[in-house]
């Protein structure tokens, strides 16, 4: 099952690929027509899976500049970050590829927080969703959201919360996310020019 | 200078307190009056430091339970949360001991999470922040803030960002936090029935 069949990787993922094995999407499958899952992601060329190291050279930071000011980053900085993220762990940064032309061509990530509040439970935060504008129309962005929200409840969080923009609330609702009245707020102080 | 003159404190901190060390507290002096810092915190008998072991003994999850729900957490639970965050890294759970009766009696968690965009930067958050009632009046709120705050400036992040109930937009705004015009919403979904 799942990604291992359609194409050999070699190298390492961020995270173990088997947890994205089994994810209940029975619990969102009317959010989604037609109805797509991360291992059955409506076309057979399209690849759900952890990041790895081989995608610095699969435009995943070109992706990622489609969302955001990436800046300067090569190969030495990416890799640096992406140890950095295993050793820590907590970090479920997940990708699309495009198997035909080897490109990262969409991106979630989901990252876990250890709390002494909630007996002791773990907390989960939606990070860096993009997805190349040139893919538009195959509901790729909720099939990414939808892949890391289901893992951090097989992860057993207690809650999942992520920070947007005005325009993008209509499409996080669509995902089951909320707005609570009276605690939606989220606040900021940059210590740098650079937006986002 | 700092807190290891005050009180011998025995075994070891979450981080290393030398990290409170220095804070740029000029930049914040006009948010404060009387002016008090982390090393000059306004009572002598007051010290803001990381988060120790021993804190399950002085009353940090029952100022924890102030705030939210904390539920059963014993101290197996408490030290293989703390052990778990240390061994990560990144968790700067930073306390305000009262040292003549040993209670904590306030609570800031800077949380960093490395992040490939911005150059490969390190992002900050503010969590999990608490003052005992009984100590309201001596700016201890405003104190612990600001001390991860800078602490979070000091470690190289880009922004710090919180998550808030609208009756805290004042305070926090009063600390330089800023709503950010279009771009300020926090949403959630919750995989258990428990708020917060």
């Amino acid at each position: 099952m799942g990604a291992s069949k359609k194409v050999p990787i070699p190298g390492s993922f961020l995270y173990d690929p088997a947890l994205l094995e089994g994810l209940d999407w029975t619990s969102v499958n009317n959010l989604l027509s037609p109805s797509i899952t991360n291992t059955e992601p409506g076309e057979q060329w399209l690849l759900v899976r952890p990041l790895q190291l081989e995608d610095y050279d699969k435009g995943f930071l070109q992706l990622l500049s489609q969302l955001t000011a990436v800046g300067n980053v090569n190969r030495m900085t990416f890799e640096r970050q992406y140890w950095a993220m295993q050793k820590s762990g907590g970090y479920y940064v997940t990708v699309i590829e495009d198997t035909r032309n080897r490109r990262i061509i969409g991106a979630a990530s989901l990252i876990t927080e250890y709390k002494f509040i909630h007996e002791g439970g773990l907390r989960a935060r939606l990070e860096d969703v993009v997805v190349n504008n040139t893919y538009r129309g195959k509901q790729l962005g909720k099939l990414i959201v939808l892949t890391v929200t289901l893992l951090a409840k097989k992860l057993g969080c207690y809650k999942m919360t992520l920070d947007c923009k005005d325009t993008l609330i209509v499409f996080y609702k669509s995902l089951g996310y909320k707005l609570e009245p009276g605690n939606a707020n989220s606040m900021v102080i940059r210590y740098d020019a650079t937006p986002s």
